[in-house]
């Protein structure tokens, strides 16, 4: 199967700029609003165009913007300005050890659900869990090699008791911030999205997340970068 | 001072239909995806355009949508293809009594934090709580009474007690599930925002908030009809 323009959705710098280098991406004047800070990079592929869409920095911190509201904005514009028939969404993502995750693996997941959306009514309380099936995107991956599993998506880069008993009754093998809203952004505007996670720390380990997570993101990056062209070789032409 | 053109965000159907009924609001064709779930009512106040978003139903569990994803999506297209003068996100929350909340007062918000983005890097940890400023859009409310303070927003109605002390240290007086969210919107659109909360249900209190909140939405939404009327009054001529 062949898609004429694939946007992937990529949250940090660090995470985009060997995708940016390797895809040889140009920086293009992005259609939406101004001050958001969300940046466009195109190539071409093959006969099929390539958009990578950056999250970008915040203006007041400086850092890149990250978790589910930037995700929502980049993914509702990305969808709404660039039209695109594939989306992508390449990122790294913390790995659980107990359910076979290890540091360097990347992974293509199967759904995505959220940790953090604890709503007691009924009907708002599966509303909030999202359980997202990425079946549309994730069964386009054939030839590329990757682990599969659930990828968990919550708004903090730490974990309370809770948020970690939600992941281990969903069997959930990643936790990322921005992945469960990527993917009904996606659903909304009836788009496959391909969710592809690269691991840079054990969620169920010895060490803070934020210690491994700044360790190995760079390495974890690489990695990611290899997988996604590999991927990205499947599906253009 | 005089707004030509005002977007009314608003989560649930039970707290728009009071609303839509008073300011005799009409529905239009939305302008936006026609699979997104947002509906568009719309209307005259004056020489004044008046917009209400309502952010719709769920399309597979029939409830409607609400948390910060659905908030950025609704916030997000508002802003990009009605370009209001002024947002004006209405809404119902949970009340801190320890702050002097009570179920049925009607709040201004004058700033909005995060309870449930803990991103323990330096930067990012303040990227993360928010700690948006509505300055902006709380001096336009110059006559209507309310009570003001700090709302706080994060994507369960409940709570775990890492987002009571987050709530307690920034003494935030509500807590919601949109308002935070919205507020980047807006700041990142540069378009004044004006949060009123009418509170249903005390989150310091001994009942379970779901309970509450069921029993008190009606009346909750009720309360702020009248004072959304009242401040479009102030705003519009």
């Amino acid at each position: 199967m062949s898609f004429s323009h694939t946007v992937l959705l990529v949250a940090m710098r660090a995470e985009a700029e060997p995708l940016i280098g390797e895809l040889r991406l140009k920086k293009s004047r992005s259609p939406w609003a101004p001050h958001l800070p969300m940046k466009l990079f195109q190539g071409k592929r093959g006969r099929s165009k390539i958009s990578l869409v950056l999250f970008g920095k915040d203006a007041d911190h400086g850092i890149d913007v990250i978790g589910t509201q930037a995700a929502t904005i980049a993914a509702t514009i990305a969808l709404d300005k660039l039209k695109p028939s594939l989306l992508l969404n390449a990122g790294t993502a913390g790995g659980m050890q107990q359910f076979g995750a290890q540091i360097g693996d990347v992974y293509l997941a199967t759904k995505a659900i959220y940790h953090d959306r604890r709503i007691p009514i009924p009907g708002f309380d599966h509303y909030g869990r999202g359980n997202y099936d990425l079946k549309k995107g994730h069964v386009l991956v054939k030839k590329t090699a990757l682990k599969k599993g659930t990828v968990s998506t919550g708004n903090s880069l730490d974990y309370v008791t809770r948020d970690l008993e939600i992941i281990q009754e969903h069997e959930a093998v990643m936790k990322d911030m921005e992945a469960a809203a990527i993917a009904w952004v996606a659903r909304l505007y009836k788009v496959p999205l391909i969710v592809i996670k690269s691991i840079t720390d054990i969620v169920d380990g010895g060490r803070p997340t934020h210690e491994e997570f700044l360790e190995n993101l760079a390495t974890a990056s690489q990695n990611l970068q290899k997988k996604v062209v590999e991927i990205l070789s499947e599906i253009t032409h």
